[in-house]
């Protein structure tokens, strides 16, 4: 089987790479922080001593990193995966980043023969560790299926949605989404407390009909117990806001619902609810309301 | 099996009546409009000569009417329900109304030795013709109890949520997480048609992560194709928000997507679509985008 260069030993990376690893692919490390990874040889995956040896011993290279200056900077940057790659590797960045970034990543793997593809994922680190994460991937069908035995160790729900940058563009919408059901139900969960109401049975009565989701299925107990441990961080996720309201702005879209969820989430993290889970979106509703 | 007596014959009432008359129960109709309730017949509905006539003739009377002064009107006034009613009537509301107009009725049927219960509903059409309604019930355990056979005939998950009024307060709950739910989905759609992003495969992706929910399987093959036959009227959706917007205030609770959704939905009606579902909330975001 191939070998895989994995980058990026987050709380997301490390399961995913174990995983990899688990499915039979030879798995080589790195990282800047060697303490990051100095305990990965039990998960069967092996250091490479730098950046460049990691992309001579790989056939695939996979980034998972916070943001987009850091995937630009390890990716592009001197020294970095593409000035070290020879033609016909396949590269996978499956980090949250902007579009446009993943879109000028893809125009220069294409000018040195490389394959590229952005594969964001959805389903948080209980998804990264069963290995059933959703990953939308952008870039040409031909590396999408080059790819796919390569994600499929990773996750279960796995569609290709169109050229280069339509990974982020996808998972940037999967994040709008996701912060309108947070913040309707962080609404409705102090609404209902308000009102004396009894929560197991309405949100019983709730998750049955058209209010039915998945954030009501994962997030209400984390809400109902103002218990948020990450999880998914809001400090992340203000950083993914942000990417909506850059790539919505660039093609004259207008959300407002998405501009105010931005803000609040702001709001989070500028008086210090960063490490929080997203689900600590109703302690604002709380402080704005009287309990 | 008991006698059912049932008033308002709308979209929703008039198949929840049959479903009553198809699970054994003699159903007694009455209208103020009766070119309404002229084929009811048919479906093995009596017909009364008025609302006296039905009180009379009932154990049981349902009301499934537009608006609260529609319900004080044929439940409260001179001539109404409770002014026929015999002590020991069960009495249960089906329709969406404010919480406080519902505790108002419930203290009424009690100086009448009334049982009084608020038992809104959630799935649309589809659920009332299905018989597979949603249904939040607020009022005694008792009267719950005694009314569990007729709403098994209407709806499939029947869950009791707490005291008089706490049906209407979980079906505010319900319609604030369902409106959040659409303009998220709907920003969304706009958002990914403007990057061309193929959206049958988006949304495949979308709906197996964090972001799946009722209302994007049910609802954005509307928003794709804008076609918006009702389905749920954005006018009734307009009254609904007015009363999660009274109840939070009432409470001290603030919602501030709540608010905004509240009032994107009315600047639709005041417009001119109050008789399109309510995935048509993406007329908005199309009108203020580049499209």
């Amino acid at each position: 089987m191939a070998t895989v260069g994995f980058i990026g030993f987050g709380v997301m990376g490390a399961p995913m790479a174990t995983n990899l690893a688990k499915a039979g692919f030879d798995v080589v490390g790195f990282s800047r922080t060697p303490e990051r990874v100095s305990n990965l040889a039990s998960d069967g995956i092996t250091l490479a001593s730098s950046l460049e040896a990691l992309v001579h011993a790989s056939d695939v290279v996979i980034t998972m990193l916070p943001d987009s200056p850091d995937v630009e900077d390890v990716v592009l940057g001197d020294g970095g995966v593409f000035a070290n790659a020879a033609p016909g590797l396949l590269y996978i960045d499956m980090s949250t980043i902007r579009p446009d970034v993943a879109v000028r990543i893809a125009q220069s793997a294409e000018a040195k023969s490389i394959n590229a593809l952005d594969a964001p994922v959805s389903g948080g680190e209980a998804g990264a560790v069963e290995g059933s994460l959703s990953i939308m991937v952008g870039g040409s069908k031909e590396a999408y299926e080059r790819a796919r035995p390569v994600l499929t160790a990773m996750g279960r729900t796995i569609v290709h949605v169109g050229p280069a940058g339509s990974g982020q563009t996808v998972k940037a919408a999967n994040q709008l989404i996701v912060a309108a059901n947070l913040q309707g139900l962080a609404e409705a969960v102090v609404f209902l407390e308000a009102h004396g109401v009894e929560l197991p049975s309405a949100l019983e009565v709730l998750g049955g009909g058209l209010a039915g989701s998945a954030v009501l299925e994962r997030k209400s107990q984390n809400m109902i117990e103002r218990s948020f441990n990450p999880g998914f961080r809001l400090s992340l996720f203000q950083k993914d806001m942000g990417i909506v309201q850059a790539a919505a702005r660039e093609k004259g879209v207008t959300t407002l619902l998405g501009s105010l969820l931005a803000q609040m989430i702001s709001s989070l993290v500028a008086r210090g609810d960063g490490d929080l889970d997203h689900s600590a979106m109703i302690r604002l509703v709380d402080e704005l309301s009287r309990t």
